[in-house]
């Protein structure tokens, strides 16, 4: 970065304007990453060894010594170690007392040890400052420099000074320290990098499970039982028309269920006259779920418009327009334009559009940046009033869609609803049960449980 | 978090590694909630309360004491009573003496007092350390830990230790704390819940008037008037048709007007030969809805691309082509292609859809997170060339989409031109002035201005 | 903000809660639009000047002192003169002694010092306390108000409590401070605004090249061919037609190149039996371009989607639906569906709906709020699990798209190669041996080195 920073050390002898000595004790993959990168960064590193004998894998401008002397040159020392040989550590606690360690060290999976490995690390040597960070980040990316991910690196420790030196590095090796308060937070930062969309499982569960039930579902009412009784191969439809119809119907449902717990919730309170005891556990998993639910609704909602869009470009549908237009020649028809038709499909396509529109807010909504920049009041006028109306929309256009045929005994093949009918009855429920709460009399009571007010307000002595 | 911590406790009985006692000051529902949120974190909770009759509404891990003796035993006091209740506090100002003070108050209304409630709080208590904090955080979601929107807690104070105690339990309980500088931002912080949308009501309120009006003008010169002298029914229109002309007629509006003020403020400059002189406010407060008003138009031009884009899978489409081509067969007409409109055609859709292609790399450009990592000569780059040119492109799509219907006294109904023609007066007069002011003798001067050159320096004295 | 802030100070006059003086060196254009923008937010400013004259360019509530006189008035002094005329401020460092200093200045172009000017200063003054900021802000934005852009303030300084008090100033102007560490960030901070988009330039430049390429090589073998030999004037081809093959053509070798360096990396480790020696500089560049090669691919993706969704709306769609029914009319044909057809086109279509949705996914993944959401593990699942599905679903809608007509001579005008398979030349080379480095031996040998083992491991002693 400074091309002739010996002549500004030169001109200013005694200015604190320079990279300050890191010190890190082991030589392993991380260790090694991490010294590369704050010799390229500027910092003079000098490694805390057992062997002083140099490998051609440490950074050839990093000096290595053994762990007493390397940890003299340096205020700042980065514990590279596994947790399993952190007891070797109170060996040298005199000449790491009023150091600072940074405690680096990952764990193989969660919950491995009781405590984290930093507060561990602050037990074994009460005389240090221990911060923790940098584990989350990783050391391929350290290494080639393609940090294209976050270049955040979660701080966290007791020593508000300790803490500040620490962010002085991350920042100096051009990352975002991100502060995230006392030593206790160790636990959740060392858990941070082991986990994989743990907020996820559920939600692809479940929509996986039912996108399944749906599938099949709809393969055997439009594939098979057409092949089996018009003898008529349409397994093509597997393609586009079978996910068409299971997306929308998925998207509704999972909808559906975003509102449903809500639901559950206001009726609970109104039921127990108070708001002061816990949701039962699935109800309080199931609230936090919403979100991901949400977002794999508008997922599939939006390949449903891809999916519709693409229509006309199929040949399915050219044979039949070519079909319907050739037996309207030959029958010497007068084409005529079926008002009624035109309005229930105008309305049904406008329907879906507005809702998709009105969820595809919600969804940007729910991205961390927005959603950070808009109060509570603000969020909760977004998710609940327009993703209510977003709702109401979407099952309007399902129910327009489905028509004349709720009553057609044709509808029904094998005695089976056809799956959009499916889709219907979660949104229903949600929406007629919702009606009621907003009835002035429960709403006004509702209201009152959730600003405190008790039913039967017990005191213990 | 820590199974056994107490065995770490035993360990190490000097740790600083543990939650300190918060007191909090009242049992009202946010009190509790905080209360709650604070046990579950593994804070140990002192309530202060006038009857220290213990309540089940009270988390029942947590201690209530008259206010005095609870907070003797607490650095950290959150002060969860209402404003006009705080001056019983002064009686307590020997016990409050050098304690850190949370005041968590809302307001009821913007302006409801002359100074915010922690300013006045720090005024009745001037050996406290006041910190302004979780007023913006929900009751409702502390308790039910549905914390979907936001988990950012505002926090100010003139104190920085004090301030860092109060970040560091708002760290405790899995929140973000934002640190806002002194107190004198508490007004701020405190009217920040309150508010709904402010920067979106006029843009809101703009689109919705100006769309009303479109809407009833196509209205009657494409349902009315059609029914009127042709005694066609095509009020199905309402559904699709009609929608389809206001969003894109009232979307190239909104982006007009989206540059028209930088167009004005020019001028001003121009006309004044300074830069120096405030804008009226009309057009102050007109520059600060932009960023509304360009997202508003993004909405209604992507609501018209898929608006347009259903075209084939309506009725009134399907019945056009059976139309056309059952009287190309019955008039046994040779079909040929006609290149003159396939050009007009083709190009007009490209260049909508090139127009909106640009106009959503505008949105994404605004979008908090993107826009916060482009510096400013980025944004500029963004928003004024790539952002004009998308108005180009997308007044070239509405002109070339009216064609040769501008010269054709048939496309006047009622004497009334099209309502395509009304959505190109504003972008029209934008682009030509615009291009006026992009002539280098214009643009020199201007930017002699911007940069702080005036036509008549005047020194007072 | 504080209507009576008197009645305040009246009653309490030790309180701390008011804004204290800043001096600002020189009255140039930033200099005095800071000025209006601190007077505006509450601060009393004093400028420092040569002539104590007051120009009625300075806001009129400033007062105009001497430099020296200026100084003594703040404990923060905002230096808004030049660079080259810092060394006159050797002659106060006297009364500058202990002072906060903020170097606001930028330079004209990128590497115009050898040290940042904030540095140069410190050194010049090292009694004073210099902090680096404001130089990322527009003065024309802060007169104007309208901060569209990011309102965040880099600041960097060797003193934390000087940085402190800079940033309560920026907090106080509205604006929202980002601490990027000690002062040797400057260097950075003060480049930053000079930046266009750097890591846009070489894919941008690249993407254009190849796409120059293909719209000239389509140009001749869909235009010029056909009108050569068919003599069919297809120039309307230009509007839609064309693009819309250039488009997922470029798209997909953009995407392509994503995965590309990551496969050369591997077989460079492979081949040296190490991670521990630098990439050829080529390829470090290029891995550090992934990220925007891969969203300019999405962008075209995306064109591409709306270019073919919007083919039935086209008069050379309707002119070929109306001769192709008018023929099989003419001809007397019974019309049945072709199912070896529907299937290859169903399945094309939905291929390349499902690619492009996993490659919005990433483009969503890849937004910097939310990759800064998911932990390294998530991204990398992301970016290289998802990601290469996404690649493969797109190459194999290109492939099945092709079909039969990589064996039929007649797709081969002129001797060439149709577009689409020049398009499939890098994805499927990435594929292949991407599909043999998944292989488990080579796999295990793979993440061995990258886990820190080395073929040859050497010590120098």
């Amino acid at each position: 970065m400074n091309k002739n920073s010996s002549n500004i050390m030169a001109l200013t002898p005694n200015t604190s304007n320079k990279r300050e000595t890191v010190c890190i004790f082991g030589t392993g993959d991380f260790g090694r990453a991490l010294g590369h990168k704050m010799i390229q960064s500027g910092y003079p590193v000098v490694y805390g060894s057992r062997s002083t004998q140099i490998s051609n894998l440490i950074p050839k401008d990093a000096e290595v010594l053994g762990h007493a002397e390397a940890a003299q040159k340096a205020a700042v020392i980065i514990i590279a170690i596994q947790r399993q040989h952190y007891n070797f550590l109170t060996s040298l606690s005199q000449v790491l007392h009023g150091k600072v360690l940074v405690d680096i060290s990952n764990n193989l999976k969660l919950k491995q040890y009781p405590e984290s490995n930093a507060e561990y690390l602050a037990q074994l040597l009460p005389g240090s400052k221990v911060v923790k960070g940098f584990n989350t980040v990783s050391a391929w990316a350290l290494q080639s420099g393609t940090l294209d991910a976050s270049r955040q690196v979660f701080i966290c420790g007791d020593d508000v000074e300790a803490k500040q030196m620490v962010m002085n590095i991350v920042h100096g090796l051009g990352l975002t320290p991100v502060d995230k308060g006392s030593l206790l937070a160790a636990q959740e930062i060392e858990n941070y990098p082991l986990q994989l969309f743990p907020m996820w499982k559920f939600p692809i569960f479940l929509s996986l499970g039912l996108g399944l039930f749906f599938f099949f579902y709809s393969l055997a009412l439009d594939v098979i039982h057409t092949y089996v009784y018009d003898n008529n191969n349409f397994s093509f439809f597997i393609a586009i028309t079978i996910p068409n119809r299971v997306f929308p119907v998925l998207a509704l449902t999972l909808f559906g269920l975003v509102y449903l717990p809500g639901i559950f919730a206001a009726i609970i309170q109104l039921y127990r006259g108070t708001k002061y005891r816990r949701f039962p556990d699935w109800l309080d998993r199931w609230m936090l779920a919403r979100k991901q639910l949400g977002l794999i609704a508008l997922a599939l909602a939006s390949l449903h418009a891809v999916f519709t869009l693409v229509t006309p470009l199929r040949p399915y549908s050219s044979w039949r327009t070519s079909n319907r237009i050739i037996s309207q020649v030959l029958n010497n028809e007068t084409v005529s334009l079926n008002h009624t038709n035109a309005w229930l499909i105008d309305s049904y396509l406008a329907m879906g559009m507005l809702g998709l529109f009105l969820f595809v807010l919600l969804g940007i909504t729910s991205l961390p940046s927005v959603s950070n920049s808009v109060n509570w009041r603000e969020f909760r006028f977004i998710q609940s009033k327009v993703g209510y109306l977003a709702l109401i929309l979407c099952t309007a256009h399902t129910m327009i869609f489905g028509g004349k045929w709720f009553l057609n005994p044709s509808a029904y093949k094998w005695y089976l609803p056809d799956i959009y009918m499916l889709s219907l009855v979660v949104p229903c429920a949600v929406l007629v049960v919702k009606f009621v709460l907003i009835f002035p009399c429960v709403d006004k009571h509702l209201t009152r449980i959730r600003q405190g007010w008790e039913r039967n307000p017990r005191y213990s002595e």
